[in-house]
């Protein structure tokens, strides 16, 4: 690649990226996931993009979160925005359906087998013989429509939007038909968020009639119905550029990044972004292997996004604009998923947004007084429970990065993990030891739990920082978790403020507050046994009796079949109790290389690559939740994973490729070259960094950075 | 008028108006105010009316709050909202400033012997050479430049704007130039209030260029340069519509309003509207009597602002965008000051505004949880003390209106007045049963004795409604301003939460938080002790002694000299202690009506009308504050005053006139007819209401509006 660049540049490297160069981007069939509960969508959009557009086929559902379900018929149009793998609905606004009368009751449905998607673009045939073709880049939507006659036909519709709880509204709007090319403005929105975007629209043909239709019933926006008469080639094309900051910041986005009206270059533009990423990991694997792993890492980078415009400007928690230090600022931070594999992968890809990202939870920390919870579009939902950016930012801090101030970074942390508010009530916390089932309403056992993993992170920082008074606090109160450890049952569990236990006691069904209340978090007491263990494994050995009663537990756990597993709390993909359909087991099958059968987990690992996911549109068990699934996927296939998310280790599993080679932003190669690799081989013995065994079982985030070989030797036994 | 409505109509009308018809407009000088205190301007406004456009000398300090004074040559441009009389200056949104190359070294000065004004119109000439015209409709402003040569500059600012402290804002702005006809957007200010204001402006000639100057360090608003190449007639007109809600809302306030280019029909128009309400009073006077009277009753109609769009919608206290009940919501309630003779004068005069303005109220109390304090743009700044939007609902409802729910109002008044909030303390209130002034920054006694009144009216609402408890809790609050009544200097004075008085104590100094901070509001312990007077004159001659000693104290207090009196406090048109300059005192004449000796105060008044009121520019001393002072002088005129705004009666003083007959508008007259009226029969007796004499000191609301004859007999003794 270094080479390439010195002899090629501009249009020649685009031509030469699309004949001879790697290309990773041809591995990524953007359908997988998008048959099931993985949430996925097929639209385009660029790597930590602002637009996502594509094809709607229902607003309202825990199915259609993204819009979008492979098997449904119904297409209601498609909208500009939408997130990828959660379980919940926000986004998909202004959507637009091009429709013509003579077939006017056609307008809703497509072929099913017109639909093409690859890495920016998307394209269907609707049953009306009209062509829709979608593309972008980061901030801009384009659209182009192919009609069958000249009379065409464009619903515009900005009261759409994907339903939370199915109360989502447009709070107020202002729509500018500024001329027969141009439509801006701005919409509120109410929905899993209150949020406001501004957007423009631009059509390369003029309009020649709109007509408004009556406003839905609380509805504070409304509907176009467009009229084009096209030229001989029946193409309207159109161009939405959006914006969190105004107008103004819309159409600058716009004239930066698609001045000019050729579909082409918007695509190839694309490929070539996507293909700077996506090339960043070589992998020797066959087809399908390439697919379900390029396809990851197009899912892993399609958050968090930038939704500062060109200039840097956004709006923040506060409502308020503000110049992003790093001209970027990002939202979609489904933190209490993706600080677990997600986010430290990210370190690994794409080190050069960390800083910026760490900035954005700094910049919402000052804005909102807290560290966010789950952004989107800039503002906290609250959704889940814990603090996670606090092991972000020390994730971040204990890999080196240093673009943000590390004091602002301990100060936020303190006073997130001090100050009550939304789902986290110090007081209760620190007057018991641990969160009181009967003075919460739901989730104390979790709460308390991941609550003890970011009072770890704080006092490790504090440590890193000097600051012994925090990190002796917060080191004990990293230690509460065993208030709530039942010696009886060997599990945590839900205690009342005058010390009795829950009774009775059920573990092995899931609880979430929508769906099952009750003291965990969209999982079991089993699941929720193993969280401490992201920070302390020794004192979890202690809790149990030693490192035998350790492995016993791991054993049991992956063995003890489920009762009515509830695949809406992400009870899917179940092996035991082990639950790879929800984070809260992400890093537990990774435990066993702490156990006395470290192989035990190895061969889960293959047993969970192999089985829960495929190549196909339904080949994603579980919601991908922004990425941490397939940062999953794409760790355990190099070999390793974080179990603790914040201390720079990346413990060793197996490696489930033949070879794999890391192209490192920094120059640096890291290659995993396992010895003996077939399928049977599925065990790993004799990890050697560099041709020098490994003592300890991980490697290093600065390891990993600093370039070399990662050996392993592949046995069967 | 009756009779002429059925003859003609139309043009025919607005002609005839122009030329017979009673025509109360011509006296008004618009003037008046404009130098000094007062704090009016000349520019023009629609009766309740959104825009106010007019000349702009300056945007900080305590002279400028309306952006002009009469004195000054300098001249910023016009800007398109104000407000009337205020001691702190907001608003002032949107410069235009036309100007040519040639003689750019003369855009900022005038002929100051140019200035025109009247009713719905101001006209200046630049001295170079452009004549500036201005006129209104309610939403929307009207501006017409004649410049020397076709070539035009016009400056848009959108950074102006009235200085509060010196650091107002514009916190954000999104502005749109859709075509060279038409500039729509909104700006979000930060300023008295944090505010947000859509407009759209509409060139009748289009600019042929437009050029950004460079923002100025922390405005997030442009400043634009636009040229012109005018017509033959070298004549510029342009049209500014306002809205809360939205561009879409200011776009539909122009075309409802103003869908046409003819500065002449929008300035009849505006004749038209304020003859409708100016002649709702004739009076028999001099000219320069009239000038007075006509320019107060103008004023006094200026606000409060109806800020609804044509359709009724407005943007709330919540920044939500709401359908108001009677069509119009509005804003600049100065309540501290109308509660207490405007309110109660425009019940008389504009009947038809009261239940829309009770129920902005109780929909600000929705909102935002309380009544409102000091509202701007729809926007609570919570200036001043007291709650006493309670005394306004309080006195509609006693004056019979019900447009409004009364339930509801008496739970808003509650609410109001056991929720703590900005400025009311009443954990503080209720444990002391007075503001102990070491709890409080400031403003204790006063704080003290203006809540009283609001609990007495709380008291008596719910009296009104049945509602036993809270009527005994209120009433018992409404006493607690004897706690702090000293016997030792007969005064309301300090007291500490140890009982302790205030010491050194100083009763003839005003305070006031932000010029020289104590125990009283803009006013010192002679004025405030006055205040529980409005409710309880037998409470406070129980404190005194009796009737006597009542009467001994108003003598004291019009003769005893004030030390330094500050103007900025209001301390000026001062008779011993009364400061005509400021509220507090507003009633205080009137409460002679009460005493041994009523004929002191009909003195004092016919002073106060002689000597404080003219109708030259500096003819008003001290702020008209939105109307309350113009209220005082129109009342006074009339003879009556409401010492107690919320009971529905006007004790009577003396009439300054010779007829004034009160074209009621639920087709009644009102007439106020003294026999031997002259310049030396400035006491009235034997008051006579529909020739039966007058028993009490008072004559009600409803007597008034049953219409009839009040009739006196003056005499010099």
């Amino acid at each position: 690649m270094e080479i390439r660049k010195t002899l090629f540049s501009g249009l020649v490297l685009i031509c030469f990226w699309s004949t001879n160069a790697q290309n990773n981007a041809k591995f990524v069939n953007t359908f997988i996931g998008t048959d099931g509960t993985g949430h996925t969508f097929p639209g385009p959009s660029m790597p930590f993009g602002m637009v996502q557009p594509g094809p709607d086929n229902n607003i309202a559902g825990w199915n259609h979160t993204s819009g979008y379900q492979y098997k449904d018929t119904l297409l209601l149009g498609f909208s500009q925005t939408r997130f990828s793998g959660t379980g919940i609905g926000e986004m998909g606004n202004i959507l637009l359906l091009p429709f013509h009368e003579k077939k006017s009751k056609l307008k809703n449905s497509y072929h099913k087998n017109s639909e093409k998607a690859s890495v920016g673009y998307y394209s269907l045939l609707k049953k009306d013989d009209i062509r829709v073709e979608l593309s972008c880049s980061e901030r801009v939507a384009f659209h182009k429509y192919t009609y069958p006659s000249k009379n065409a036909k464009l619903l515009v519709d900005f009261q759409h939007g994907f339903q939370f709880l199915n109360d989502s509204l447009v709070l107020e709007s202002d729509i500018i038909i500024e001329n027969n090319s141009t439509i801006s403005g701005y919409c509120k929105t109410k929905g899993w968020v209150t949020k406001k975007y501004f957007f423009t629209i631009n059509f390369q043909t003029p309009f020649v009639a709109s007509k408004e239709l009556p406003k839905e019933k609380k509805q504070n926006a409304p509907k176009y119905i467009l009229d084009f008469n096209l030229s001989k080639n029946r193409i309207l094309q159109l161009k939405i550029a959006l914006s969190t900051v105004s107008v103004t910041g819309a159409k600058q986005n716009l004239k930066s990044e698609i001045p000019h009206w050729s579909f082409e270059k918007i695509k190839q533009n694309a490929e070539k972004v996507w293909n700077d990423y996506l090339n960043r990991i070589d992998i020797e694997a066959p087809q399908k292997q390439k697919e379900i792993f390029y396809t990851s890492l197009y899912h892993l980078l399609l958050q968090p996004s930038n939704i500062a415009d060109v200039d840097g400007n956004y709006r923040g928690a506060d409502d308020k604009i503000a110049l992003a230090s790093n001209k970027a600022y990002y939202s979609t931070l489904s933190i209490w998923d993706i600080y677990r594999g997600a986010f430290p992968l990210l370190q690994i890809i794409a080190p050069e947004k960390i800083d910026g990202i760490v900035n954005t939870l700094l910049l919402h920390h000052k804005a909102a007084g807290f560290l966010p919870i789950w952004t989107a579009w800039g503002q906290d939902n609250y959704c889940m429970i814990g603090n996670h950016a606090i092991p972000m930012i020390l994730s971040a801090y204990t890999n080196g990065f240093d673009g943000f101030d590390k004091d602002e970074a301990l100060k936020a942390m303190i006073e997130t993990s001090t100050k009550s508010h939304i789902n986290s009530d110090w007081e209760l916390y620190n007057q018991y030891g641990y969160y009181p089932f009967d003075k919460l309403d739901n989730e104390a056992v979790s709460r308390t739990l991941e609550s003890g993993y970011d009072d770890w992170c704080v006092a490790q920082m504090a440590e890193n920082l000097n600051n012994k008074i925090n990190q002796v606090t917060f080191q004990k109160r990293a230690n509460y978790y065993k208030n709530l450890f039942d010696t009886e049952t060997k599990l945590f569990r839900g205690k009342e403020t005058n010390d009795n236990w829950r009774t009775p006691f059920d573990p092995l069904t899931a609880t979430s507050p929508m769906n099952n209340p009750g003291d965990y978090t969209e999982a079991n007491a089993w699941q929720y046994f193993w969280t401490p263990a992201q920070y302390d494994i020794d004192g979890m050995k202690n809790l149990l009796g030693g490192k035998k009663e350790f492995t016993k537990k791991l054993n049991d756990f992956f063995t003890i079949e489920s009762l009515n597993p509830n695949k809406f709390l992400g009870q899917e993909a179940m092996i035991g109790q082990y639950a790879h359909g929800n984070e809260p087991s992400h890093h537990i099958v990774y435990l066993y290389a702490f156990s006395e059968t470290p192989k035990f987990g190895q061969k889960y690992i293959h047993k969970i690559i192999n089985e829960f996911h495929n190549n196909t549109p339904d080949g994603m068990i579980g919601n991908d939740d922004c990425g941490q699934m397939s940062a999953w996927y794409i760790l355990s296939t190099l070999g390793f994973y974080p179990v603790n998310p914040a201390n720079g280790e990346f413990v060793l599993g197996a490696p489930q490729v033949k070879k794999a080679t890391l192209h490192l932003k920094n120059n640096k190669t890291f290659t995993i070259e396992p010895t003996n690799f077939s399928n049977d081989n599925i065990y790993q013995e004799n990890a050697q960094l560099n041709k020098t065994s490994l003592s300890k079982p991980f490697i290093t985030y600065s390891e990993i950075m600093y370039g070399g070989i990662l050996n392993f030797e592949m046995t069967s036994k």
